[in-house]
């Protein structure tokens, strides 16, 4: 039989739990509820039961299970196994994960964060199949992302590489939560532009949207995309800046890093060519023409199984 | 006897030769002028005598010599060893560098450009020491770079990894010549300082900076960054802007790399403290305040030998 590792995505309403064979083929995909509210004993042991149902549907034998790589929210420390803090939920501080999960099933386990498994999983099995460097930019709620060097990821000295929703791309700009002003997460991820428009609406500004504002209580990132293709001004303003801003992000990452593809994925993602067009279309328009630049800017193709393939694929590179 | 690789730092002045053992210490330098306006051949030619010449100096046998590590200006090909081209030197397009100088010598060469040369150089021997991620901030001209991510030069996917001073910091900014608007090397390289204080003076500005320019017929970062210390209005806004643009940038690359260090060189830096205080203040003023950031901001320490060493230890990581 194939030796196998086993990838579990522990997110804030489900567990995934799946296997990714020697030769990268994902399987036996199933997810479990998050046991919120009951602290990190009921966590730790749901992803235990998990991996247990796993084991036994697939009938794996142990000496075919490489290792298990868990995805989990941060901040956390790769390197330790060590989840280091989790809003909302008692009892996570500085638990290690890794230790806990590794002892109760004799199986040497490794802790990832989320968007770091998410960028190996699309690099492994997804849009990024046969790149050698990739960057993966997740725009949900917030801007986060992975960045994957000569099939590597990225950590840093002090394991906080990554986070590129906190790249400064306007000089004193928006006021983000981390402190600092400008940060790309403003412009781009949906709590961004949805703040934005909110705040504009509130300070007068004419929209259509303002009446969904007044109906629903909030705006969401599909509202306004779908208000920019009816040429509502405010809605326009907004999309516009974030193809802009994240057309510029691409370019630096470019700069830096030079990777065979930018790989956008979470949430807003869903607006599919209404996003990816005029990004691409930003891009060339920012870009340099020093070189012949050979950067491609695509949309992830694993969805919400990134994380868990991506996790198991953190297992492999370190254990395989 | 200690196995060693030999560094050729290969400049538009001088071609610098030296050694670097297995211990990472350097030694045996000294340079030969390049000879310029006399083709690719001489150049070779001269490349070769100078290792040859150290290979006598140091009495060197040939089962000593792991390999030789060539920096050059770019654009190239590390990975396959060739000078695609080389402004101002006739019959250097896609020249094969390593192929000619290993052929003549009998010993494997390998190629780098000169930036990426410098930051290795910074991280076995100078300024880096002890650092895992480091990256170099070349001020001289131009502003160049070279990341060291876990000990490795970062390539990319085309090799133009690196190319930091065309990070955009200034969305819509001043135009530069790689075609992109508001590149960081604008707004804190020589050239970019000094071409926007003599724009500034043309356009009617008063400044001290303007007797200067008569008398020289140009104006250089030095007599700006003393202008400024006299507290010239212009010079004082000029510096002021170089240290906010470099720091953001350093934001920057913390937020995506997270290095132990990032470490300035070239001759800008010859300002000292009068550069590196300001730089820290305002890294400190606009990085976030998210988690306890270690990365570090210091000046090189190995000067003009940074390239020769690197270059070494380029075939050191190749070879050894």
């Amino acid at each position: 039989m194939a030796k196998v590792c086993i990838g579990v995505d522990f997110g804030g309403t489900f567990i995934k739990f799946g296997l990714l064979d020697e030769a990268m083929n994902p399987g036996g995909m199933f997810q479990l509820p998050t046991p919120t509210g009951q602290g990190a004993c009921a966590i730790v042991g749901q992803i235990v039961a998990g991996i247990r149902q796993l084991i036994d549907q697939q009938g794996l034998a142990r000496e075919n299970i490489v290792g298990i790589g868990i995805g989990s929210p941060g901040p956390l420390s790769p390197s330790r196994g060590v989840i280091i803090h989790m809003p909302n939920v008692s009892g996570m501080e500085n638990l290690p994960m890794c230790e806990l999960v590794s002892k109760e099933l004799g199986i040497p386990a490794r802790l990832e964060n989320d968007a770091n498994a998410a960028a190996l999983g699309e690099f492994l099995c997804g849009a990024g199949g046969s790149t050698h460097n990739m960057i993966l930019v997740t725009l949900g709620t917030g801007l986060g992302g992975g960045i994957i060097c000569q099939g590597k990821i990225v950590h840093g000295s002090h394991e906080i590489a990554g986070e590129l929703g906190h790249m400064i791309v306007q000089p004193g700009g928006r006021k983000c939560g981390c402190g600092q002003r400008g940060c790309i997460e403003q412009y781009c991820s949906a709590t961004g532009i949805t703040t934005h428009a909110v705040g504009q609406i509130r300070a007068g500004r004419a929209s259509s949207l303002s009446a969904l504002l007044e109906q629903n209580g909030t705006i969401t990132a599909r509202d306004i995309n779908q208000a920019s293709q009816a040429r509502d001004e405010l809605a326009v303003e907004i999309w516009d800046e974030l193809t802009y801003f994240l057309a510029l992000g691409c370019v630096n990452f470019s700069r830096i890093f030079d990777p065979d593809k930018i790989v956008f994925a979470g949430g807003m993602t869903k607006a599919g060519d209404d996003l990816l067009r005029p990004v691409r279309e930003n891009y060339d328009r920012l870009n340099w023409q020093m070189a012949d630049d050979k950067t491609e800017i695509a949309i992830a193709s694993l969805g919400n199984d990134a994380g868990m393939i991506g996790a198991a694929g953190v297992a492999w590179n370190s254990l395989g």
